[in-house]
């Protein structure tokens, strides 16, 4: 059933596509400034737009500022949709999410122009604000039908702009995003390739990961309570130091992870505040961030608990105060079993060395998993940096990542041979 | 040889004394704003020429701005002085040197009433800039002869106020500073009276405490340096996290006091930063001050190389660059045992409880020992509290320090009996 694995994609025009994009918002050497609803953005979309239409696709913008494009559609027939964002953190790097983007470009331009049936329609979207100027996932949770009038209306950026302002900016009511929900029954699957954003496949010299999870998290922002007395007068066993604390609890992670985690759990403090927090006072008191993420919700719920205890028991003992707040909790999404081992025969079949593997971030996928059965490609991110101008992948990986991406759609949308 | 132990000092007029004092530079609760040459610091500057006049002594002030009284003055002989200083950090306490100050000035007033003769004249100061607006310790450093034209001309406050405007501002001339230089041959013994600042006295219910050392310290600037990744999807095994870095040293202080420190020893970690400072992000550089106490300049070094060590194996161990400044070193001087010994048997007559112990804070009278034998009385500060609003001592404590540096005074002084 089917197409030949000789079929590829046009993989000079995929690189002048990336080069091409990785100007819109470029900033010298400071990396790329696009975030969602910037005139960048809106620019990268409008480009995006024009790349479609090109290729003879039906196009369109819907009302949360998604861009749609497909090909074999078929009114009442459910899509095989692939696609990811186009926004950028500031100062972000050329492929977190554009490469997904422009990956899902070029395979529908190859099926558009092979003259390829599928049975299932295809289509390509870039959602809005993946990475959270607003929140995050804001394009496919509107999708999803997520989003609720109050949501919208309260939505603001670390500058304090609101959603609905930034929106109107480039002539859009915000109240649209509401529109943009989708009919379950109008996605038969869902497949987002992205880099990786971690070390894993670059140390192992693997060619692509396929994702069996997306991580769930939980982030608690933590405050142990001390007495901030002078460090000069004060006898080591008089203090209550809210650092003692901390340093205690940060070394009782290994023991955490091994007795209550698995092989994928990760614990990370990557915000420390010490109040007063000068040299010659004990500190008083300690804010800090606590982020826990695994693939399995018993296994984050007995890490919570883990945590939680152990923070509880050392500040008795330690006379602290405890406290803690649950700044977010995101539930692990499996990816479609089916899916996995589309893209893991396809893999095979072009003989890319491939590696089955969690997210350890969030993505658009984690969304559309409530929506439509969902997989996730990783292109190897070189010693694993994102979120940088310093993002890079090798164009051999990003080539195989492309032809795995053509291959797993069509497979997905159950192309007739060619 | 001595004065009878019932001459006493005036109580209740060295109590509104100090509470006449403590509204100038007030700003209701939030504490007393009487910063180093500021107009609340010059106005208890004139305060205090006042009083001493009032009194009928001798009184001036120097080209530092030390204020002066003196009485049995007989030109060419050693004086004993004693004293502190009026200058407060902002917000605060009403007894951080001001007791010193009111103290001395009460003693030298009842020697004033009471006729009594001494073989040294006696001497009142209070010492400029004692808590650093320009660096710390400016008056008695200047008395003793350790300030140079270029720090006087470099010096400058938070605000980046240089001392020579601060000073012109008031119509003193900041290379004047060189001319407050005592000879040693003038100054026969130091004594100042100071809160403890810790709690130590406070908790063990003495009444006094005499001080022994005053303690050296060095203080750090300590960076470690890893790498800063994605928390989501680095696995915890190819992390390089410095908070790691961080926590295992802080562990480790107990074990490092325990090996190499004395009974006085402390050691401090209360500034952290961390970088970027995410949530979601490994902290790839941690930055953190190290402040570390002892009265033993051969117990210092030591720790300071254990220090050193344990920062440099588990660094090397973690795969983290380790790298510090030292941003001040500060040798523990001894208080003269003469001096000492005078203190614990005036104590024994007078009936107070005294407890022998160094001071873990700074004070003038460690840069006084330079210039002649020295020696210091604290009173216990209610749960250790200062540089605070909330700072307190008890009236029956201020009165029973205030007597014991009395009569230490007129011993040291080698009064007539009465």
């Amino acid at each position: 059933m089917s197409v030949q694995t000789d079929l590829k994609i046009n993989f000079s025009r995929l690189r002048d596509d990336i080069e091409e994009l990785s100007h819109i918002g470029r900033d010298a050497d400071r990396g790329i400034y696009r975030m969602a609803f910037s005139d960048a953005d809106m620019q990268a979309r409008q480009w995006l737009l024009h790349q479609m239409k090109q290729a003879g696709m039906e196009a369109r913008l819907d009302g949360a500022a998604n861009v749609f494009g497909r090909v074999n559609h078929r009114e009442g027939a459910p899509a095989v949709m692939t696609g990811s964002h186009l926004d950028t953190v500031p100062a972000g790097g050329h492929l977190d999410g554009a490469l997904g983007v422009l990956v899902g470009l070029e395979c529908l331009r190859r099926v558009q122009e092979e003259k390829i049936n599928t049975r299932y329609p295809m289509e390509l979207v870039a959602f809005s604000d993946e990475e959270g100027r607003f929140g995050g996932m804001l394009g496919s949770q509107a999708i999803c039908g997520e989003i609720t009038p109050h949501m919208i209306h309260t939505a603001s950026d670390l500058k304090g702009i609101t959603l609905m302002d930034a929106m109107r900016e480039h002539n859009m009511d915000g109240m649209q995003i509401l529109q943009a929900r989708r009919n379950p029954q109008s996605v038969h699957a869902f497949l987002e390739l992205h880099i990786e954003q971690g070390p894993v496949l670059d140390r192992m010299g693997m060619e692509a990961g396929i994702v069996e999870f997306i991580t769930g998290l939980f982030k608690w922002s933590v405050r142990l309570i001390g007495a901030a007395d002078h460090a000069g007068t004060t006898p080591m066993d008089m203090r209550r130091d809210s650092l003692g604390g901390l340093a205690e609890f940060a070394g009782e992670f290994p023991r955490i992870l091994e007795e209550h985690g698995s092989k994928d759990s990760k614990a990370t403090i990557g915000r420390v505040e010490l109040f007063p927090g000068s040299a010659n006072t004990v500190p008083g008191q300690v804010e800090f961030s606590l982020d826990v993420r695994d693939t399995d919700p018993a296994v984050l719920d007995d890490l919570a608990e883990a945590f939680r205890r152990t923070l509880s028991a050392l500040a008795r003992r330690r006379q602290l105060m405890f406290e803690f707040d649950i700044l977010s909790e995101i539930t692990p999404v499996p990816c479609a079993p089916d899916i996995i081992e589309t893209i893991a025969r396809a893999a095979e079949d072009l003989h890319i060395k491939a590696h089955r593997m969690p997210s350890g971030a969030a993505h658009d996928a984690q969304m559309m998993a409530k929506l439509a059965p969902t997989g996730m490609i990783f292109v190897p991110s070189k010693d694993g940096r994102s979120h940088s101008p310093a993002e890079w992948s090798h164009w051999e990986d990003i080539e195989k990542g492309a032809n795995l991406a053509l291959h797993t759609l069509l497979r997905l949308a159950e192309a007739e041979q060619t």
